[in-house]
């Protein structure tokens, strides 16, 4: 499937023109960075990983009636996804008490939260992704009312769903990030629809009887065993490649 | 634990009163019925099996906010309930087609439903439980719409929660039926709780890549392996208990 242009390029992704006029495709690389763009590395096989299971759990949500942006997987990097018009609010989901939140509010890391709590942030790294309320974003335009109802009763169902997958194979969802987008029927008739990735870059995820991290956490705080960490997530999901690491090393050709 | 006198006996279930008031010890038989009580025979260690899935469902979905019935498991068959007013009726939601909705309205079993359907059915073992609708339940006053509204949202997060669980370990929850109680706290609030069991006695679970039935139509369909299929499901699930069927012969003493 032929790349068109490069419309953007991301910290851990990048955008191509797609080959069908609303498509788009996404090339997840193995690129890392943190707090900000502060801290930068790389960890071998992210993209590779990242790719799949953020097919896999977007397939999945779909089965249960969570429209995506996912299209399908094309290789090993790069996915086909539906152009969508970004909604620039960040969605944070938290079961546990963690990074940010337990900074802001001082509340010790791995505090079981009274119950499921979303946050919202602005979409904007020069301003570093700022949290903000419902309130803001009604009131600057950035999603209506109704939208923000689809977003918060789609996020909620996604939390339900990926807490389930996630504790049946020994994992904790302690918290994660989502973004959605608007896409235009051929009637002109709007819809929001799951966009970004899935992915332990954007989910907390600790083992359900030690806590250790299993996520890009490792990364920021430097625990080690990153890469390692990312392929266990996918090989308890039952989807890490067959070879295991060699295959991670960079192939765009599907396997 | 002492056992208060016999209240109830069911098809698979004694319940006896509880150590303290307001608690009631549920005991899982290895009895089996089926087509309201026609075909009758036992299924070896599924009372003891049920008691585990059923306390390790209840309690992940307590992790989550579902309110429920259960406090703790005492032993190998019973389990420390709260004392509950059972609502009448038996909500069953359905993901794929099967069973009684296939037979129904004439779709094929197997098919994937456009969206989860749930259905009502008045609890009423001489009657066949036949289906209602929302109607009969507000207007007969088996429950009020607001406590029908809390049922049913409740019953969409069980499905989207434990569909993420099964499909972890690489299981189709296709339907399921839940039962609801209320119980009125020291101020004498009401409040709906989750009820009855969750097991492979009222879960329709098909091995996501075979399609084989791991639940009790093994039973009312004479599939054969039928106490094997149970245990599948408590070893995917990660607590069948470690001396396997030997184990599960009946003893009452906690192990």
């Amino acid at each position: 499937m032929a790349r068109g242009r490069k419309l953007y390029e991301g910290k851990a992704k990048v955008l191509f023109a797609g080959p069908e006029p609303g498509t788009i495709i996404q090339y997840f690389k193995d690129d890392a960075t943190a707090f900000n763009n502060v801290k930068k590395g790389t960890i071998t096989g992210k993209g590779v990983l990242n790719n799949r299971i953020s097919e896999y759990l977007m397939t999945k949500l779909m089965e249960i009636g969570i429209p995506t942006h996912f299209l399908k997987r094309i290789n090993m990097r790069e996915q086909l996804i539906r152009e969508v018009e970004i909604i620039p609010v960040e969605i944070i989901v938290r079961n546990i008490a963690a990074g940010s939140m337990s900074k802001r509010l001082g509340i010790p890391e791995g505090t079981q939260l009274p119950r499921s709590i979303v946050e919202y942030c602005y979409k904007s790294d020069e301003l570093g992704d700022p949290l903000i309320a419902e309130e803001h974003i009604t009131a600057f335009g950035w999603a209506s009312p109704q939208d923000l109802d689809d977003i918060l009763a789609m996020s909620l169902r996604v939390n339900d769903f990926l807490s389930g997958l996630f504790a049946g194979i020994g994992i904790k969802l302690v918290d994660f990030k989502l973004e959605y987008g608007r896409i235009f029927d051929e009637n002109g008739e709007m819809r929001i629809v799951l966009a970004d990735e899935i992915s332990p870059d954007n989910c907390r995820l600790w083992d359900t009887t030690t806590n250790e991290k299993m996520d890009k956490d490792r990364f920021r705080r430097d625990l080690g065993n990153v890469a390692e960490a990312y392929q266990e997530v996918a090989r308890r999901l039952g989807i890490l490649p067959e070879g295991g690491l060699q295959d991670l090393q960079g192939s765009d050709t599907l396997q």
